[in-house]
């Protein structure tokens, strides 16, 4: 069996730009300079650049039992593509930083990058640069460095949702956390389309410039829960959010979702599951939502004035307790 | 004494961002968006951004009981700042990356943000995003990406080294590769510039975009040693490399190196020595250096047409050993 201590970097770097350039053909408009040289050079059409960053660490972020190099690579990518989403732009390069245990076996490594390599494909988004070293045994982390270009568009913050808005979804909620569930029950990594979710999921990140188009006043991505993360729009608009419990339940929670967790637990997870990476905006009212191209939006709440109890989020107008759920449905 | 364990993630966050707010003021037209939103937004006014990443290990990269979180931080910035100032850009806006062990002290943490934030300072690029995860006992990975902006200037590739130009050098060689051989020989962390080189160095990055105002028809850091990067421009360029052993014993090798490693390793580190991040350049014939601003270039070989053995880098005619100086000095 072949491990990462058998091969030097440059060798196992041969190995790996293939994997990245195959999938993704860069053009040398786009991508002036690629991997290899002291630094990637990216076009910047719109005049600024959009970054973000974000990691996986074995153990903690993900099980090898559960998750193949493969969906690690996906899952990475994709937590970064929905924030490049979040912002309204569109992701034009990627970089990619691996630290692992000399031990790590080289077809895990490469595995990891075909997932990498195949969601990148999905987003013509090209891998341009990033760094290999070595770890302590057992480690591995993956840290991924998402950019993308807003193609003249203006940056939809957190900080712009107004009351009156109306809050709406592209995508699924809930998936992911339930996936996450049912794989602590004991499911195996392939049992079913909420499991798939959770360890490698697709969120709409097309639809992030499509809200931005619209006139999103606030967009965010789902990555913590979907009143967690809308938690931060309120607070940084200085708005309340309240959410309609029926919409969620009917739209969110019903169908694979409720007949693998039941009914409290999938409700749950639709209010407080994390890792969805579906994107929420804030769109003023009248806003024709139903023409938009790309995954549906779903209405489901409504922003308004901040009361004494200041920025918050409600489901039907109570303030769901930690467990999401449970206070929201009552006794 | 307080560990990652007793603070939230928000909580970190609180104490990390004014370290980064405080040491470089963001202007709105620099970062029109800064930490704390889904991303980051960057001017780009060249129209094109470049992108770097790179990452230290606790036991691989550093050690504890040499370096402190403040050299880290310096370090691993100083690293990628290198690598934008060789393709002849200015840097625009760092990203940082952190997983630690919940154990880890908050006052290491807070000591890595401020050497990441006087850096940033020093190349007034300002920390615009970033991710904290948890890792496994032990470990602290550190992962900063670097991007910058060409203000209009054409990257200095590793391919464009033509027969006829002159090698030169502009910053230090073989103090970081000496200061660690003064560490493993017991030295302390403050001893002397040496040690201080290798832990926390400064290499003059201001010279990547001097360089290619100059005209460099290529430009890489010193990252693995002189005689090793400037193989890597030797094999991309299709070009021999000679190297004037005299120029590189009494400019670079005498002085502090040879009194404190003696003749043999002071020329070893100077060829061999890695983590210097100076820059080397090639350049037309003809080109006044003397002339350029900053740091000063010393000239320290030619390039030449690729013989029959194929792209490669001499000194004084002879290919260097492993070891690079043995063979180079000879009996």
């Amino acid at each position: 069996m072949e491990r990462l201590r058998d091969l030097d970097e440059s060798a196992l770097l041969a190995r790996l730009f293939p994997l990245y350039e195959d999938a993704v053909p860069r053009s040398p408009q786009a991508v002036p300079v690629g991997p290899g040289d002291d630094a990637a050079v990216l076009a910047a059409p719109g005049g600024s650049v959009v970054a973000t960053t974000d990691g996986m660490v074995r153990g903690r972020d993900w099980r090898d039992e559960w998750s193949s190099g493969h969906d690690v690579g996906v899952k990475v990518t994709v937590q970064n593509l929905a924030d490049v989403a979040a912002m309204g732009a569109v992701p034009t390069g990627l970089l990619v930083s691996l630290v692992a245990d000399p031990d790590t076996e080289v077809s895990w490594a490469l595995d990891l990058a075909r997932g990498i390599a195949a969601t990148a494909a999905d987003a013509g988004a090209p891998v341009v640069g990033g760094d290999l070293s070595s770890g302590p045994a057992g480690v591995v982390v993956v840290t991924v460095t998402a950019l993308g270009d807003l193609r003249g568009r203006r940056p939809v913050l957190r900080s712009g949702a107004r009351a009156g808005d109306v809050v709406a979804v592209c995508g699924s909620l809930g998936r992911s956390g339930g996936g996450l569930v049912r794989l602590l029950a004991g499911a195996l990594p392939g049992a079913d389309e909420l499991v798939r979710a959770h360890l490698a999921p697709r969120p709409p990140w097309e639809s992030g410039p499509v809200a931005s188009d619209a006139g999103a006043s606030a967009l965010v991505d789902v990555s913590d829960g979907l009143v967690t993360d809308l938690g931060r729009v309120a607070r940084a608009s200085g708005v309340a959010v309240d959410l309609d419990g029926r919409v969620l339940r009917d739209r969110f929670a019903d169908g694979p979702l409720t007949a693998a967790l039941g009914t409290t637990e999938a409700l749950h997870q639709v209010l407080a599951g994390g890792e969805e990476h579906s994107l929420v905006g804030c769109f003023p009212a009248g806003t024709d939502l139903a023409a938009l191209p790309g995954e549906p939006w779903v209405v489901v709440g409504r922003v308004g004035e901040v009361g004494p109890a200041g920025p918050r989020v409600t489901v039907d107008g109570v303030v769901p307790d930690a467990r999401g759920w449970d206070h929201f449905a009552g006794p």
